[in-house]
């Protein structure tokens, strides 16, 4: 099905938008194949977000054949359905490297080229974004236009009503293509969605305009038994109003795969005054069976076989799943636990809680202020609300933390996954500051679990705390060691030592105390005996058990995947100042970490068995043991 | 007008809601004249919110009648408007101390009442924490009423559009009060202020509804002339239309100051099923004439005369005012700057811009994440943004600092006003935490002026770097000194020594290098001789000069008004960790710092010259000279 002819393809003349401009619409349609046949077999092999991307190919070459890109700035919300954009804007060449170690990045990078107007990773900044570019245009009275392509789930987000906001009052020329693949109508995600399944039904109901305007002017009225009528009625006579009050011209829905008819809307459109929102259908994983039929599965992907859409397993037990499971068990006893996502049910494991306590799961969309607050009201009721976001997009939500949460010191835990480095995604992606930008609140006790069986005991640790708790473990798979049959409580603020020895002192936090425990056994073959201590927790930091180890040694090494910058190693370091003691730590260069297998990465920045034995070999090298 | 009679008072029996309850509807009037004067009399000594307080008097008179408050939950959002609510429910002895040390908080506050459901003091988090108790009670099955009231500056943020979105999709019994005091509507900010300004005029027009229907029904269609006359015409038919289509019921808009009135709107909406918004149009400063006069300056207030309305001015220079005087100079010869506020234009000095350049001024709305993001676009497209906003509000658009701006490395400066303690708004609004929340952030150069003078330069230097910058600087007046003729380019990365000395050395960032230099004099009494380093960054820090204080002394005092953890004084020790110097860091303690006057606060946590030298002294008699 996605195998290479010998014949001679559309693509090979295509180097860049110019190009494209020369083929007939047949070609483009064509042309739209060939894409979807490339991005299948390059994400096969390099994992990415395979649905997303699928669904937009047509937008994208229709976008590039009416606009002028870079002259005119297409902006991509979120950015992962930008491959048929690299492919058709001088990256061809290079697509098959995407989201590997140097190679292209899965997500628009204005370092990366000219046509990749601003970068992007987070949702709902787009129509922010373009904003600002129309805004910027006017003022230095040029003249391109600017496009700004979103997701129905990331006009969840408030970020985008506050774009939209901005955009309907400055009346700024732009135009805003809404891409509804249905995505959080399927999941029934919040009023917005229920709002633009309502307008889906637009296009077959306008003719019943005039009939059902006379029944509306006679039963118009507060308390009126026809009121659901009437708010439908409402759609069908002015489609898309929710954008029209806000200021925007609204047009469509439009089917978003009939590339023609698109290339003609386009141009009737580009030239309208005012912020424009055009309203496209289209279906996530179009083109490609396996993802049409399961777009979750194939939004972001790992390797799988393109001719069955067998996804290669492995029967690794990852952190996300032991939370998922903790958590369960641990609601079945408590009824006081509610767990809250902002749109990711599968990511963060909650999925399955859904399905065991669908009256204590809260999807909010991608809302993670919301869900913070909103959880922090629950808390000021009695509830032990669990939010589970991922460390990168817990950025979007400190100011609720600090502001709802640790201020009134509410029992909210926050799970935050995909702490440390998450890989191939890359520096949006990372979740390289949680540490950092949580140490400093007050009130909130920070911890991160060794291993998997660490973090179920972390969680019944938190929801039995009555304190605001956070909880960061990373992507995928654990140590692979036994779990015990039940969480049980920790001491907050108390380490451990899970290895002695008087030589060095290796302090970490989270998964590499497992890394300094290989550490410490290559160390063993140079005579030197390393102590390993499991620090479990940020805040409160077990000061005792880093004193009681200096009197073994005046040699540490504290190991976080995080920023060394406000972190674990900053923390270790101010209680051992001023006593003599040698310290290095390993962690995050301040930079932004670039995308790439998390293996190479952590052998890049030390984050190794080897990197950590090598930094203390240096240690002994200098001085003396 | 406001001067205490002999007679009787009926504000004397009420001392909790239940009394309220027993009042007829002609006291309830009164009573609200009565709560009136004691806000005007106390606040124009203690200064505070007295426009919003006035302003939803009649509202609060008639919440409290008809809701049972602390059964049901009265949620404020921001909270300054919560004066006649403190006053009603328990505290109206106590209010004289409002805003005072040890007083009455100026926000609603979980530990001083319980009939202070959610604390607060931040814009928009009303309606997400009105449906975290709702969505409570449900889990619970009891039977409370929910009522969130927010205005129509705070419904312009993106958490509020959040919580609507998933309240309108939980579909959860819950009231949230648009309390619309045209705020917004005056200042023209905001598609949704143009919204609400249509639904005011709907009462009158209801009328023509036949009529309008009818032409509605002929004209209806994409690109016609009457697109106008529709738009008008479906906020009559329609009012409320986007409140509705996000899933509430819409009710209003209904007048906010006739108290018999709004408790039988209240009585009757109670009960109804579903989230219901109520749109009620509110006087800001309503009943103070100065205030109804001049809402803006009766926003937030200083000591007044009651009579005069004439505010106690002094005639001390700014940080605020010199970073808007120099950021005029500096666009005058500068075409690429602009300028944006999230709904602060006279609190951060950004009025006087937006007189002399309309066209590169931007007020988003209370939007702080647009704003940035705006603001990294407009940076993309070649020009120089400042985002002006307090610290404390800053801390909402971390994310978009982090990864629309720093990621792409764009040259947007963050003036942070407001940083530091400010003194009686309290907890939720120091600006304690600015120095650890971006310091991890790469790419980003983050500086804070000794006084005024350098605050000029830092700016000239910020948009001069190409890079993002933040520059944080506190409320009040600087030290007075006089300012330099022009502006000028300081070496980023370097401070300077302002007082030599050998005996200890003073490292300071921000307004407390004065500090230094006194405390420095007290210990010239002491026969003590200090050196004083203005370090000027934070990042990237002068490490050399810190190294070439080292040759001279081992004991060092860093001062920062920011949180110890993660900020200026870590990052120092960490330069001079294992060199064998001694230091002590003065800053805020890991706690949310209680309000008070400045003053007080920096004299608890010796941020004065006596705190910082007595820190010294103790240093002396700890080891030896």
């Amino acid at each position: 099905m996605f195998l290479l002819g010998a014949i001679v393809k559309i693509l090979d003349a295509v180097n860049n938008p110019q190009d494209l401009k020369k083929l007939s619409k047949e070609e483009l349609s064509l042309l739209a194949k060939e894409i979807r046949e490339e991005i299948v077999n390059t994400i096969s092999v390099n994992g990415g977000h395979l649905a997303p991307s699928l669904g937009v190919v047509e937008l994208t070459v229709a976008m590039h054949y009416v606009f002028d890109s870079p002259r005119d700035k297409i902006i991509w919300d979120v950015g992962h359905q930008s491959y048929a954009h690299k492919i058709l804007t001088g990256r061809k060449n290079k697509f098959k490297t995407i989201r590997t170690h140097n190679g292209l990045s899965g997500f628009p990078r204005r370092s990366e080229s000219e046509h990749d107007a601003f970068g992007v990773g987070h949702s709902s900044t787009s129509i922010s974004a373009a904003l600002g570019f129309a805004t910027a245009r006017d003022i230095k009275n040029e003249d391109y236009k600017v496009v700004a392509v979103i997701g129905d789930g990331s006009m969840t987000g408030g970020l985008a009503f506050e774009g939209l906001q901005n955009a309907g009052h400055l009346k700024k020329n732009m135009l805003v293509i809404l891409n509804d693949n249905e995505m959080f109508i399927s999941q029934k995600v919040g009023a917005v969605a229920g709002y633009l399944a309502k307008l889906l039904t637009v296009g077959m109901a306008r003719k019943v305009e005039e009939k059902v305007m006379k029944t509306v002017s006679r039963f118009h009225g507060f308390g009126s038994p026809f009121r659901k009528f009437i708010k439908r009625a409402k759609v069908i006579l002015f489609p898309g109003m929710l954008f029209e009050e806000m200021g925007f011209t609204y047009i469509g829905p439009v089917q978003g795969h009939d590339i023609n008819n698109l290339t003609v809307i386009l141009e009737n459109i580009k030239d309208m005054e005012g912020p424009v929102l055009l309203h496209v259908i289209t279906k996530k994983g179009k083109g490609y069976i396996p993802a049409e039929t399961e777009p979750i599965k194939f939004h972001g992907v790992g390797k799988f076989d393109v001719k069955t859409g067998e996804i290669v397993k492995t029967n690794e037990v990852t952190y996300t799943k032991v939370f998922s499971d903790t958590l369960i068990k641990l609601a079945h006893s408590d009824k006081k636990i509610v767990a809250i996502t902002a749109a990711m049910p599968e990511g963060t494991g909650l999925d399955k809680f859904a399905k065991e306590f669908p009256n204590r799961y809260f999807d909010v969309g991608i809302a993670e202020e919301h869900a913070i607050t909103f959880a922090a009201a629950m808390a000021a009721d009695g509830m032990k609300p669990v939010c589970a976001i991922y460390s990168t997009f817990m950025q979007r939500a400190i100011d609720n933390i600090i502001h709802d949460v640790a201020l009134q010191n509410l029992p909210v835990t926050f799970a935050l996954d995909r702490a440390g480095l998450v890989g191939e995604d890359g520096g949006t992606h990372h979740g390289a500051f949680d540490l950092s930008y949580l140490n400093y609140i007050p009130n909130l006790i920070i911890m991160s679990p060794a291993d998997e069986n660490e973090l179920q005991h972390m969680l019944k640790t938190a929801l039995n705390s009555n304190k605001p708790c956070a909880i960061r473990y990373p992507r995928g798979a654990g140590v692979g060691g036994k779990l015990d049959k039940s969480p049980c409580v920790l001491k907050i603020g108390k380490g451990t030592v899970v290895k002695e020895g008087d030589d060095i002192c290796f302090l970490a936090i989270g998964s590499h105390v497992n890394t300094c425990l290989k550490a410490a056994q290559l160390l063993e073959k140079e005579n030197i005996n390393a102590s390993v201590i499991n620090m479990r927790f940020l805040k409160p930091l077990d000061v005792d058990i880093i004193k009681e180890a200096l009197s073994k040694t005046k040699k540490f090494v504290t190991v976080e995947e995080n920023s060394l910058i406000g972190g674990f190693g900053e923390s270790v370091k101010n209680v051992l100042f001023g006593t003599g003691a040698e310290v290095e730590c390993i962690g995050l260069p301040d930079k932004f970490i670039e995308h790439g297998n998390v293996k190479v990465l952590r052998k890049k920045y030390g984050l190794t068995p080897e990197g950590v034995a090598n930094k203390a070999l240096k240690m002994f090298a200098d001085g003396k043991k």
